[in-house]
This record gives C-alpha cells, sequence and structure tokens, in this order.
C-alpha cells in the first residue's frame, strides 16, 4: 500500500524511551532525564522580547524563501565574528530547523541509489533521511583511534566507489567528540578531489569544551554547511536552521525551498535576530554543560563505564557499558537502560539509536540538563550497581 | 554536480512577477497585487494573545511530533462542527505548513516512477514536490465541463495503468472552482478501487461562496486529507498545517515526521488554538472576498475576458484572456501580464505557472487583496486597454 522505503525508516528508541519515562510520570514518578538532548534554561528574555515585538507590528507574514534580510545578513556576521572567515549573506539560506536545511541538501544531491557516507555510530536521522530522498546511506565504523569521526584512511576507498556525499558531524551526536582539524581539511580534499560533497552539520558549534569548531567553510566553498537555532541558542520548538551553500547551488535551493517549505517561521525569524545579542548568556551556559560534563564523566568511569576519549563537545557521553554488563551478567545495554528505567527512573538512551557499530554496548547520556538531577541520577546509578553486586 | 531531479524543478514565475513588483514599488512605484493569494487584513487579537500568552510562558521546546493533543482535539472538533464528520483525534498530524502535509503524505506513497494524477491548470508545486520525491506527475487537462476538477470519465485509464495516488483539490487553485459532489464520490470510490490513494488538498475550504466545501472524508477512511491554518485562518506565516492520515499510515507518518521535521513551530501550535475562537471574524472575511470576486468577475468579463465557470471557492480567478489578447494583436497571457506589471503597476500571474492546458492565453487573478485596491487595478486595466484600442 505505502512506499517501500518506509520500512527503511525507523522509529528512534529514544522515543519509545521518552514515552515510557512520561507514563512513568503521569504514575508520579520522580524521572530523571538523561535521554535527551534539550537544554532545560528558559529561553532569554530579549529572544522572547523580539518574538513579542514581531507579534505586536504583526510580522506574521510569509518571508521570502531564504528568509529575512536582516536575518541573513545576521548570520554571515556570526561567521566573521565567531570564526573569522568571510561568509556572503547571499549565500545564507534559512530553513525550518537544521532538518529542513538536510531535506534541501540531500534532496539538491542525490540522484536514485546514490551513496552517502557517513560515521557509525551517528545521528539516527541521518540514515532515514537518505532513504527518505532515495540515497543509500554508507555507514563506516569509526572509533576512539579517530574521535569518532570519518577519516581519510576510512574514506579513500568508498571514494573511489563513487560516494556522492560524506557527512560530518563535529561536534558528534551521540560521541560528543570534535574531528581533528587536519582530518577536516583531509577529508575535504579527498571528497572534493573525487568530485563528491561535503555535508557539515555544524549544530553542535560553540557547546565545545576544550578547542573550539571548525568550520567546513574555512577549507572550501564547496561544501554545504548546516547549522540551526536548537541547539547553542537552545531555540529548539522555534524550528530555525540554517544553510551555507555553494553559489551555484543557491538558485537550485531557493527553488526548492519555495516548493518545499515556502518559508521558514516568520515570528522565528525575528526572534532569533536577537538570539545575537544574547552570546554572552548562552556561552555561560556552556560553561554550566562542561561541568555537568566533567562530573558525569568521572562519576561513570568510576561506575566502571569505558570513555576512551573525552568528549568535547554537545552534551552527550557515549559510554562503552561492556565493563559493567559483564558485571551484571548481562547481554546488552538496551536492558540496563530498560531496568534503570523501570526500576530507579533514570533515563537513557541504548546504542539501538546511533547505528550497527556494537550498538549493544553503548549507551548515550546526555548531560544537557541540571547539575543536581545528573548527581541524583548518579546516586540511584551507583546504588543500583552496588546493590546487584551483592 | 547535483541530482538531475532538480531540472524538473520549476521556480514559480509569480516569484519573479513579485520580485518585480517589489523593486517597481522600490522605485516609487503604486503597485497594485494581484499576482499573490496572501489576504492583508491583520492577524485576530486572540491569536496574537495566545502567541504572547505562550511566549510569556516559554512554551517554546518541542512538542511531539503529531503536535500538541489539545490542537489536534480542536481540528477533530472542527470536523465534527462544520463539516459534521468524526475524526478521532488520534488521526490528526499537524504539520510544519500544508507543505509539510505534502511531503508526508507524497513521501508516504510514492516508489521511485509511480504515477500521482493531477488536475492541469493547477498549482505548480504539485508536480514540483512530486518530482522531489522521485515520483511522475501525470498532469490532465481539465475544462469548464468539470469545473476544471479531475472526474472519472479522465481517471479511468491512468487507473487501470497503475497510478498511485490522484491529487484533488477542491476549491482549485488557480481556477477557484469546487469539484462537483457526485465527481468527488466517484473519483474515491473509481481511485481506491483500483488500489490508489486520494491526497485531497482542502487548504482553501471554507473560503467558499456558493455551496458548501465537501471532504474527502465524507467517503473515504483511506484517503489523505492535507489542509492547515494559512487561507481561511489566514495565518500564513505561521508555517502550520493538519493531516487526517488513514490508521495503517499513522505510525509511519509520526517516524516519518520525527525524522524529518521533529515538530511544527511550538508557538504557532498554541497561537492556532485561538483561531477557532475567531471563525466569526474569518467568516466576515469571507464576504469581504466574495464582494471582490463578485466585483473582480464582472469587470473582467466586462473587459473581454472569459470566465467560463463562475469560482465558487479560494480567492481566485483564472480567466481565459484570449479575446483580448486577439483585440491587442498578442501572441500570449504572459507579455500582457509584463506590460501591465511595467507600465500600469498591477501584478498579475501568467497562466506559465499552472501547467500545460493553454497556460499562454490564461492569467490568475487573485482577489485577496482589498475592494478598493482592486478598484484601482480595474480602472488601470480598463483605461489600458481603451487607449491600446484607439
Amino acid at each position: 500500500m505505502w512506499a517501500n522505503k518506509l520500512k527503511d525508516i525507523q522509529p528512534f528508541h529514544v522515543m519509545e524511551v521518552l514515552k515510557r519515562a512520561k507514563e512513568l510520570e503521569a504514575e508520579g514518578g520522580d524521572l530523571i532525564h538523561l535521554e535527551v538532548g534539550e537544554p532545560d534554561f528558559p529561553t532569554p528574555e530579549p529572544i522572547l522580547k523580539a518574538a513579542k515585538d514581531a507579534l505586536n507590528q504583526d510580522l506574521t507574514r510569509y518571508t521570502p524563501a531564504l528568509g529575512i534580510p536582516q536575518l541573513r545578513e545576521a548570520i554571515a556576521q556570526w561567521y566573521k565574528r565567531r570564526y573569522n572567515v568571510t561568509v556572503n549573506p547571499a549565500h545564507v539560506v534559512v530553513t525550518p530547523g537544521t532538518s529542513g536545511g538536510f531535506i534541501l541538501a540531500l534532496g539538491s544531491l542525490l540522484n536514485p541509489g546514490d551513496k552517502v557516507a557517513l560515521a557509525d555510530p551517528g545521528y539516527p536521522c541521518y540514515p532515514n533521511m537518505i532513504h527518505f530522498l532515495g540515497g543509500d546511506p554508507l555507514a563506516i565504523n569509526v572509533g576512539p583511534e579517530s574521535r569518532y569521526q570519518l577519516h581519510p584512511e576510512v574514506l579513500k576507498k568508498p571514494m573511489t566507489q563513487g560516494v556522492r556525499g560524506v557527512l560530518i558531524t563535529s561536534p558528534s551526536n551521540p560521541t560528543g567528540t570534535l574531528i581533528r582539524p587536519d582530518d577536516f581539511a583531509a577529508n575535504i580534499e579527498l571528497v572534493e578531489s573525487h568530485g563528491g560533497v561535503v555535508i557539515s552539520d555544524e549544530i553542535y558549534h560553540w557547546i565545545t569544551y576544550e578547542e573550539p569548531p571548525r568550520t567546513a567553510l574555512e577549507w572550501s566553498n564547496k561544501a554545504v554547511v548546516i547549522n540551526g537555532f536548537s541547539k547553542y541558542f537552545a531555540m529548539t520548538g522555534w524550528r530555525l536552521g540554517w544553510m551555507i551553500v555553494p553559489p551555484d547551488l543557491l538558485p537550485k535551493v531557493e527553488a526548492l525551498a519555495q516548493n518545499l517549505f515556502i518559508s521558514a517561521t516568520t515570528i522565528s525569524q525575528y526572534a532569533a535576530l536577537a538570539a545575537f545579542d544574547c552570546e554572552d548568556f548562552f556561552q555561560q551556559r556552556v560553561q554550566g554543560f562542561d561541568q555537568n560534563r566533567r562530573f558525569l564523566m568521572g562519576a561513570l568511569r568510576d561506575m566502571g563505564f569505558s570513555i576512551p576519549v573525552d568528549p568535547s563537545g554537545a552534551f552527550y557521553i557515549y559510554a562503552d557499558a561492556s565493563p559493567v554488563l559483564r558485571r551484571l551478567g548481562l547481554n546488552d545495554s538496551a536492558t540496563l537502560c530498560r531496568t534503570w528505567l523501570e526500576e530507579i527512573h533514570v533515563a537513557i538512551t541504548p546504542g539501538l539509536d546511533f547505528g550497527h557499530n556494537r550498538p549493544g554496548v553503548h549507551m548515550r547520556f546526555s548531560y544537557a540538563g541540571s547539575l543536581d538531577r545528573i548527581q541524583e541520577a548518579v546516586r540511584r546509578m551507583t546504588r543500583d550497581l552496588k546493590q546487584r553486586a551483592t
């Protein structure tokens, strides 16, 4: 009855975890959410005020498909200020979430069956989107040796076999690791020398703790960069992203955006203008995340989890649970996630969501929430592990 | 370099018209916009207030992928109240604009190369979206005899040849005509008896002047219905639509929505709750449109345009300009559109945007604006035609 490719579209396990967590909450349970990556601090006042100002002026009609000019300009300035990279505002495309950017980027690139290489473990939306748009995701196993990022050694062969696109996500979801700048530059050179296109997902940029993030634009004017307001700027429900696109793709992306989206939400676009005035606030939030990260990383290691590379970006720790599972006599991390959800009300995403590279021994912990809740989660997990050991 | 299907994605000519109109305005021209279909009245206060209340409560995080439950419930109630049709709120899917609904509906349905039948003249986004999602649009010429709508006689042969989907748009863009209820019922029976799916675009529902619109749900629980807040409710820039989906499609649509959109804009969802309290206001607006319609229909006929079927919905008149073009010695309507844009500053969309069924003699006039501006446009066009005749 329906399209064959729907069979390839996997629901996220995290959604099942979240649903069950909400059920337990409805029954009165005191749930701690380490499964979802949504920061829980309030939207800064200037952003809310800008949105209200837009409402007071009834700025609620369609905007141009590529976004309001002042927002495209503000995004271009952001690249100058934060990366010292010059971006032409004409190459900035405002999208309905980064999701919209991916539909435009992958949809512009892929002929039926075209392969797109991506890191495994990786974000589960990518293969689903690629399937949906008629392409074929090529998951490449990566590990601690490359900080869980793609690198020329693993990309060389696929590139000679006609891979069309290579997706780089740094910081990575789920591993929180940044690509080494040398690898980034070498990947771009390799991919482009084979006529492929690098799509750089930079949504977790500036949620970084040890080194600044690097944009693909430093090395390439052919890459497609995708970013948005949902992570660093924490404007999730506003559904606003952006792309930086190479000049030859611009008219095609404009025609596609007109047809597929008309435009991004108008109030969100005006509100986002104020986000750039709140960088001090967001920088403080990153310091808060860093506190959470240091605490949780240490605590998980104390519990016996293995974290071979310090995650230095995003708000995730992708821990290898093998030692813990062995001690408990469990076969896979999904069982432990389920047990902890039901018995100690700590919600964690099993590795299952992130590909086929040993998902059964991995768990993703989000530390986007508040430190005291994370500390309470650690107390519960530690206590539970002790009880089970005796 | 980029996907082959991009060649099939046509930019809208109306966008070129709009762009040129804005240039002329920037030069000080007093432009009258009959080219775009965006109502120009302010958003009702209760909707703006609901949006501000949502901001004050910082309701700006992701919502469930299918939308907030209270909005899904309100939409279901709307079907009971306005159509006397019972809809299960669980089958209501809130989407980012009706555009989002089309991506989900067509994306769920189409295998590569699958055909989707649609009326020609018709809305230009449809074939572009179908191409983008790997399908093959099958434009079927329709005319005054069926009110420019698909009917069993033209659908019979395509259905035996394996057409997967049939798109019905009533009221139609660009013709403003409603499908005859008998044809609607017969189309659905025919399509479903061949295992096809009817996608019913009901976005112009209740902007109707002579008879109430009929929903596909009256005859089918297998059809996919698409509607939204951008036309009757005039909430264009809020980017909010909805679908009613058959139960077996629901889990697939949910997984797709999670992957492709995450969710629709949160503030827009809360604001839309208030839209259902403003039905009196919107009904008055429809009366205003009707005044515009009667005036413009008469005036165009006086000028020599042929309008074989009274448009009784939406805010468009699709006029056959043949008699006028003949009198002026012009070859096609695009020339007349260009001339009127440049010389008398009246912007109109040429038939070009609406398919291959004699577009060169047609023009689409939108009467979504205010009556006095439409009257002024008519004065200018009438004067111009007189001058050219002498």
